[in-house]
């Protein structure tokens, strides 16, 4: 079902990508979103090489399909240690963050015969990566979890469509059949889903990331650079609050830089019940359940083709 | 093409509404989005009585179509007047903007025959507007032109069509055919657009302001409340970039008025080239063409047709 060119491209089966998640999906997430026909994509942002590594290892030891690792350029260093690191260990997909690894990065591993797939949040970005040689992007809009920038997915999906060559997958508010089938009326060939997959059975989520996730409505996230000092779309938790509040009041830096400490010194709880800082995108208010990958996706889609058949009908009434 | 509950609640032929514009859209482009056989939406904001009444008697001599009158509750008097002015003129249509009118209002608009639509921009806010009485909710996204919240379309109308019981129509971020068809596919029953009616033959929009609705890029618009006091989705204009450059360094409140002031004072040049300042979505970017509002609706339906009939074998594919 709803094979396009970006299943060719990545080999496969279901042109769904889930989008890599600091803190959200390791490797039992993106070994069961391959399993499952999507391909999973590894997070490395504030991570290790010796971690990378060792994700990588154990995502081979769970599935042989393909699967993705995530460069967020945040450093020159790091994106170029981890895309040797992909190189060496032979990694299909790299998808990149919201910001440009550089020409020459993007050149390297499409040479060593990975395929690149570029997060862009403007129109301007889309034509820059793709004019670096990237095989497809993917629209995020602004409503998603994670870093953000200010275009929402619907109006950004068909001006990006319309600008670029290479395929557009459509990420940012999706959670359903209903979003899925919204992206490809846009012009997307497929998808990438992040806060839908952090309320699956294999995410790394806690139990109280978990439930946040099913209560939360879709006014509770919220943007803010206390988390990585670029925009992150979070769960409004009090900590990330206070540091809006300051900065709203024009508060110094050095309250800010506190402020900023304490949401990030509260960000890794290991508790099962502890409360976690997270990324999380504006769809949170649709999700009623925490479902096994696999019945989510074969459950979207089925869901998604139903919705397809009935819309031409709508079309002559 | 098309035909919803929407159509048959308001008595037109095709479920698309036109958001009120001050300043974008009068008489002209209210009667011709009625002859086209969608419904045109007087605006009222900043308006005395005089003229709303004269604007009524504008649009009935131009067509004897349904056609609406839009009360954005800005103050209690303001909203009872217009209220008034729409049952003693026997207006078949009431949009009210982001705030709620108040249930006596919606309550004496009802009992006079009039359908009341709502425009929200949240969850809660459609539950409210359902429980006071209104006959359907306008979710409107942050991508929108004008008074805008923070939610994003694709992942609140699916919200909102969950959470009510009364048809819903998705408004922010539609330009073409292919946001048309996603809002179906989200669970719309209809649409309502502005900034893309802006660039029609039959808006207010003076030359300065379709020209630059052909050039602007998805990223040329700002929030501000220099405008109105609320948040209002502008083009970006050296004298808004001003205000929000204020609000962001923290600039005393008799800077920001006097900046404000700018603002507002710029907001009426009757000059063809004059520059305006003026409402608009990020759906801005994908307007290439300034049409008549007929081949605008037709074109759109038509092109929204053949993409339905497309999206099946996409499924199967």
């Amino acid at each position: 079902m709803f094979h396009t060119a970006v299943c060719d491209l990545l080999g496969i089966r279901y042109p769904i990508l889930q989008g890599a998640m600091q803190g959200g999906g390791g490797v039992e997430l993106v070994a069961a979103v391959c399993e499952a026909g999507g391909l999973g994509v590894l997070p490395t942002f504030g991570g290790t090489d010796q971690k990378l590594r060792a994700d990588i290892e154990g995502v081979r030891s769970r599935t042989t399909r393909p699967f993705g690792v995530n460069i967020m350029p945040m450093g020159r260093g790091i994106t170029e240690r981890c895309a040797a690191t992909c190189i060496e260990l032979g990694i299909p997909v790299v998808t990149t963050g919201r910001a440009d690894p550089g020409e020459a990065v993007v050149r390297r591993l499409k040479d060593a015969g990975i395929k690149v797939v570029s997060v862009i949040p403007t129109v301007e970005h889309a034509r820059r990566m793709e004019g670096e040689g990237v095989d497809a992007v993917v629209a995020s809009g602004t409503e998603a979890g994670g870093h953000v920038g200010t275009i929402a997915t619907l109006p950004l999906v068909p001006q990006v469509v319309d600008a670029v060559k290479i395929p557009v997958l459509a990420a940012g508010g999706i959670g359903d059949a209903r979003g899925f089938l919204a992206a490809f009326a846009l012009g997307a060939q497929g998808i990438q889903m992040g806060t839908r997959f952090m309320a699956t059975l294999e995410s790394d989520l806690n139990d109280w990331g978990r439930n946040r996730l099913l209560e939360m409505r879709e006014t509770d996230t919220i943007v803010t650079r206390a988390m990585t000092g670029a925009t992150v779309r979070c769960m409004r938790t009090p900590e990330i609050a206070a540091y809006e509040e300051a900065v709203a009041r024009g508060a110094d830096t050095g309250e800010l830089k506190e402020l900023a400490n304490r949401v990030r010194g509260s960000r890794y709880g290991e508790g099962k019940g502890d409360r976690r800082q997270s990324a999380a995108g504006q769809v949170a208010g649709l999700i009623r359940e925490v479902v096994a990958v696999r019945d989510l996706i074969e459950g979207m889609l089925a869901d998604a083709a139903k919705l397809a058949e009935r819309l031409p009908s709508v079309a002559k009434r």
